[in-house]
């Protein structure tokens, strides 16, 4: 073969000699967007391709994806409406939050090695300029758990109840979607501060986990208590912080036992992501008036200049044995959408995380 | 007759005896809650009687009551239900800020011949101990504007726009209920504070009102206008500031068009307040977490310790030209039901005020 020949196979397939260059020729898996869906993913809504890995330029780094978190605010940001971050767009590989090795670099900071957080997005190696990437320490504590506890997980939680909720040594504390992510969090962290803290979860199990395993005052079974009498007896005074993952009834509920001047956060609402009709709106929202109280609105992104305070502050109270973290790891990119159902189902505990490379 | 005679019929008429003593025997119309309504108050929700105004005691003020606030809160309390004021009961005189004359005192700082302002109640005269009650200056001011501009309507404005609306220069200000006694002064304070200002309100005349009388930069008329597309047209930035007096669609319609960070103050929500179904709750309240906006509720008895304060800033805005005062004055203490109903219907303009008894 004459060096012409060669010179001709190169540029026409330039991506293969690229990576042949630099030794990395990998199979990138990444889930893709494929169509929006109405109410609850289904089959149709991501399709998982194969591609190859892109040589990195000046500047770059390759991460390979370990852990994936999977969030109930994804489901939003599936939907084609302008929200605080903008919508996925079909054929684009699903966004998430995600830590990884480093690889590769032609980094001045990041290294080959270095572990990092970061949106790596549902696939397995991501090229990077590092933007919106921080190292995180493997041998501080597991992976994964920068995803939850020590990720966004923990800033939602720590920002939302102590910044947006106003929390007070001595507030009567109510927070739904308790065994989840953010609410084990918040209901750890309202312990913390002294504060009594009823959680609302579902199922008898997780209501024991609660108060056995995290130190919550109580517990409210949604699938199988009376609601309002068990908040009626547990918020005799009424609740003065109710920190809100979940809307719907529950939030009505809740806003009809606010004491004064009672702060609502609004962390979510995961009982209406998959609505196929209007959300339901708070019609007991008067109480508001009537108790002075407010509800608010958060976005864990605006805290970011603040992360590493609470991060430092979260590691301090997980290594005093006050704060327990707690993840929900299930494995394989090709899992990904049975997976992400469980943030639905109720199936799982704690953090759900998605392991979708080898280490 | 002999003196026992005298003395027994003295005892068994004790009321007429300590009223014919004073020389102050007088009828006193009273407005009594006959029924709790369902829906808007009808026949049957009040009744008028006659009662004979008994002598003061010692510490005591005797008030000819003069004009009569009405108010939408008041249809609030005619429900049996825990608020941030009891409900009035049956047989009770209706509840209302009043205010008149003190005609007899046996008080050490309220001298007859002082005007006062405080909840007389529907009625002709009232006996008081004097408290909660304050004097007002019939000479500074038309005395149906105390119970308007330069009382609770006017702290109700000043306090809502400027301490729980957190109204900030540059502001984009919407204002439901624009028309009427709350949402005038309000729009006219958020202008005298160099923000837009758009007022909702029912009619070309009110909205017209609105930018003619009162300097608003525009009016939305809800019963013929597109709202949606106006709020669009009005706030391509969003809405910063949404004093709500209404509730129902338009608090719906706010919220998605708010900007980052915007406060809502719910104030009232005087589309709801003759509901017979369930109370239309926010649908679109998740656009306070889009945009981590907040919605506040408010009762103006809380800011009682700067009512001066405000009174002397809103005296001097009266004075200076900037804050117009427009109050509706019906006459008849017989005439409370269907004067009542004008809060509702949208027949009037400004702060609805009835006349009780001469001056």
């Amino acid at each position: 073969m004459g060096k012409n020949t060669i010179q001709t196979l190169r540029s026409s397939f330039k991506t293969i000699w690229r990576l042949t260059k630099t030794n990395i020729l990998k199979t990138n898996k990444q889930l893709l967007l494929k169509k929006r869906p109405i109410g609850l993913p289904d089959n149709d809504t991501w399709k998982l391709i194969e591609t190859a890995v892109s040589e990195i330029e000046e500047g770059e780094i390759l991460i390979k994806c370990e852990y994936i978190s999977l969030d109930p605010a994804m489901r939003g940001w599936l939907n084609d409406v302008k929200s605080y971050i903008p919508p996925v767009q079909i054929s684009e590989v699903m966004r998430a939050g995600g830590v990884g090795k480093i690889i590769a670099s032609k980094h001045t900071y990041f290294k080959k090695g270095d572990y990092v957080y970061g949106q790596t997005g549902v696939q397995q190696y991501v090229v990077s300029d590092g933007k919106g990437y921080h190292k995180v320490d493997p041998t501080l504590a597991p992976l994964p758990m920068y995803t939850g506890t020590l990720g966004m997980t923990g800033m939602t939680a720590y920002f939302g109840i102590l910044e947006v909720g106003e929390l007070k040594e001595g507030d009567a504390v109510l927070v739904s979607g308790a065994a989840g992510a953010v609410g084990s969090v918040v209901g750890q962290i309202a312990k913390i501060k002294n504060c009594k803290v009823i959680g609302i979860a579902g199922g008898e199990d997780k209501c024991k986990y609660l108060i056995d395993e995290l130190g919550f005052d109580g517990a409210i079974d949604y699938k199988n208590d009376d609601i309002a009498l068990k908040l009626k007896e547990n918020f005799p005074k009424g609740i003065d912080v109710y920190f809100d993952n979940v809307g719907g009834e529950i939030l009505d509920m809740a806003l009809s036992r606010l004491a004064l001047h009672a702060r609502i956060v609004i962390c979510g609402a995961i009982s209406q992501y998959n609505n196929t009709s209007e959300v339901k709106g708070p019609s007991n929202y008067l109480s508001l008036l009537v108790n002075r109280a407010s509800m608010k609105g958060m976005v864990v992104f605006d805290y970011a200049k603040d992360y590493e305070k609470a991060s430092i502050q979260l590691g301090q109270w997980m290594m005093q044995g006050k704060l327990k973290s707690k993840e929900d790891i299930y494995e394989g990119i090709e899992n990904f959408h049975e997976t992400f159902l469980k943030l639905f189902s109720g199936e799982k505990l704690g953090k759900l995380v998605l392991k979708v490379s080898e280490e």
